[in-house]
């Protein structure tokens, strides 16, 4: 019976989503992995899949290819396979996840019959706050400022109400090829708010060879390296830095405490 | 040359605050079980410890002596020894890290010779949404409703524009003995803003053997179990729930369009 019941479960299709953490293995949960060697078929963004070192069928896609890949990996699963997507970060904050459930709300009946897992991992902000000390110390916001599937205004009105409500922010997607501009005129609207001495994090492609961090004030202009592999944390009035002995570098925090 | 560098760099104390990601050790990182195996001491609340079956010499304290436990962990690692601070989830989300960088910040400057690692984890909104879909996959806050730490008039007015913002909102610590009424003040604030539709999660003891997770709208009460292991999301006017088949749980998602 049992045997039976695992025979009949390995038919069925399987679609997981993973999250595979920032950059290199180490900061992927067992769980990714595990998920990972279960699988037959990657699909993902060329960088992410380039990571693995695994010998399975591997699908890659650029990133304005979301909703294909996603359709695509949906159909694989339903058909019996055993299908993953893999994500940088989770594939919950402004990534897969909720591209595949969006297509599955939408799509045929059958699918939603799907067995789908869904594994978190160490979203950027996370690995950039961990890189510098606790800058996310309080209360927050992430936002991804790129206005592909949302109205550059909306994206306005939550800069700066977050800015005003003294939220630590966090921005997902700052600058692409099609968007350069975006991070400037995040950066004007959260200077309305915020002294110029507030703490600004760039960290580039965390936990990977390349890693670029450094910190700078919001009185500085984003550099130019700032691209779509780039987390930006913008302090509140309660982020400070301790600076180090020992050629160490400084912490970054921000206080829980605010009277 | 190396080894003698190996020897010294021994000697030295090292302090790693660490993110165990919630519950069982498959969501825990690979760079967080080996940073665990690394230490000698571990400084800890009571539950985190307890799911760590290492042969340590091991510190349990109360959730109110964070700065006794990071001030204590401190002096430990710059006596030479390799000390570890343990955290649920993320260290650096209403946890360990800021509460040690604060007291380096306030302490004898001989602390800042310290080496300190801080390794990231899956925090608990993460967990939640991906047990449920992808609930966070759009712009979103993360506030602690705890007033030990602020004010309850500065929780009120983020709760406020977070809500009017239309940010899907991840609250921290919702609920403890010794403040039985704010999470219930909350919903109060978000209703002003939200139909009460708007579907809310409630995530408890995510990933271990008592996880208890449920979903419901605005409009009806929040449960009389949620306490400080539990996390809440109140989503936005996006957040969607997709009907399964074959007994599954739903898909709950909020979608990354908006138009």
């Amino acid at each position: 019976m049992c045997k039976l019941f695992n025979w009949l479960n390995n038919k069925k299709g399987k679609l997981s989503i993973i999250g595979l953490g920032p950059g290199k293995y180490i900061f992927r949960t067992l769980q990714a992995e595990y998920a990972l060697k279960k699988a037959d078929w990657l699909y993902g963004y060329y960088s992410y899949i380039n990571r693995l070192l695994l010998n399975k069928k591997k699908i890659y896609s650029d990133n304005h290819f979301e909703v294909t890949r996603a359709h695509e990996a949906i159909i694989n699963a339903t058909n019996g396979n055993r299908v993953a997507i893999v994500s940088g970060g989770d594939s919950g904050i402004f990534a897969m996840s909720a591209v595949v459930c969006e297509e599955i709300d939408q799509g045929p009946a059958a699918w939603r019959n799907l067995y789908i897992e869904i594994i978190p991992g160490v979203t950027a902000m996370l690995a950039v706050a961990a890189a510098c000390g606790a800058p996310l110390g309080n209360d927050f916001c992430a936002i991804s400022i790129s206005d592909n599937f949302k109205p550059w205004e909306t994206i306005i009105r939550r800069l700066d109400i977050a800015a005003k409500g003294g939220f630590i922010i966090a921005l997902y997607n700052p600058v692409s090829n099609n968007r350069p501009w975006q991070l400037y005129a995040a950066f004007t609207i959260i200077r309305r708010h915020l002294s110029h001495n507030t703490i600004v994090i760039f960290g580039r492609a965390v936990g990977r060879k390349n890693e670029k961090i450094i910190f700078t004030t919001l009185a500085n202009s984003p550099p130019d390296w700032v691209d779509m592999s780039t987390l930006v944390i913008i302090g509140s009035e309660k982020t400070r830095i301790v600076k180090r002995n020992n050629g160490q570098p400084p912490l970054i925090y921000s206080s829980r405490i605010i009277l």
